[in-house]
């Protein structure tokens, strides 16, 4: 069997398993959101971030990828909500059966949000559907305007853009309307938020995007 | 046949085809580096204050990967030398057979160095091996210090580490006597230089490691 066949076959069993998370995610009522990134571009502090905003009775789990260490898990538990660690132990990516295992004795009718940080990675992340309601690409200021051209896949696959670390910019040379616009070539309705986990700009509209998807979510059948 | 023994047929395949490349260098004199960072830490902008450096007389090819755009080899070809871009088409790392095949027409023995730019990632691209005298790992200082504790792979088979953007220092949270601890945890012997290529700090001792390490090459038979 050639290599394509058998990567074909991997991401056809990978979809059957997301399709079912999807429909339990639905069923439960809680939104599943897949952040993917860059190693360093500051998922886990958006998190941080986004954990210490949710108010008293906002139910919230997370699910965190790693190649090697458990510390993002550690970080994240500090907030009081339920966080796991998944450790792919060299694997370049999350997928849909590493996440039905790492949920397999939650109840997920008793979460509004799962949020799973993928392993830090541009590329092999966009291939795998963990049954997110929508994928999150985040990236920071000090990696350049291109990113979004150089690796299309991911900017054209997630709902939302999360531009991090904006605090940075007086010290860099980014032009950040350029970045805007090559996010929206590669794909034109995307959402974008400008964020600074150190000023804590952006993160109220972020809440506002997190808790109007949810309801949104809710509302309508998730799509694949 | 399984995806792990598929896997091991490529990588098998990918190896016979470097140790060849490997060889080839290694007879025409010339100093192979395969350059591995995450998205946006600034390999390209380290190669161009690199080409800029070299002196009338030197003979440098570079090689850049990316999944989609030309962008980086348009950069790379001001600076006089022949640059070609390999790009993936979706591929989230380059192989031995890219970079035979890239290679094609140049003659070797009329280089003294090839610098290869690898696809932006900091897990899959240590996988495989390009027939390069030594690997060099890229990271910038806004992407956090756990990053060698994260990425252990490709810091464990780096000969050195590379920490871009110490100009951003004053400007950040970050323990550099932190990030070279983890370094040096995971590969006690890595070398490292810290530069930045908005005010040239640390590109005199690059260059030097630059020099000194063609000089070693040319003199001792490569290691695969």
């Amino acid at each position: 069997m050639s290599r394509v066949v058998v990567e074909q076959k991997v991401l056809n069993e990978n979809q059957r398993i997301a399709a079912e998370l999807r429909a339990r995610f639905q069923e439960a009522g809680l939104l599943c959101l897949n952040f993917i990134s860059a190693p360093g571009s500051g998922k886990t502090s958006l998190l941080e971030k986004t954990l210490a905003a949710f108010k008293e009775g906002e139910r919230v789990a997370v699910l965190t990828g790693d190649i090697q260490t458990e510390n993002d898990a550690r970080r994240l538990q500090r907030y009081g909500f339920p966080a796991r660690q998944i450790t792919t132990g060299g694997t370049c990516h999350l997928d849909a059966r590493m996440i039905e295992k790492a949920l397999a004795d939650w109840e997920l009718p008793e979460l509004d949000y799962l949020l799973i940080e993928n392993v830090g990675n541009l590329v092999c992340p966009s291939s795998y559907d963990l049954g997110e309601a929508a994928k999150i690409v985040v990236m920071s200021v000090t990696e350049g305007e291109d990113k979004p051209l150089k690796y299309p896949s991911i900017f054209h696959k997630s709902e939302l853009c999360v531009i991090n670390k904006a605090d940075l910019l007086p010290h860099l040379r980014y032009d950040i309307a350029m970045a805007r616009r090559n996010v929206r070539q590669v794909h034109p309705q995307m959402e974008i938020i400008e964020v600074s986990c150190v000023t804590g700009l952006g993160l109220q509209p972020w809440m506002t995007w997190l808790r109007e998807r949810r309801t949104a979510a809710v509302a309508a059948p998730a799509q694949p």
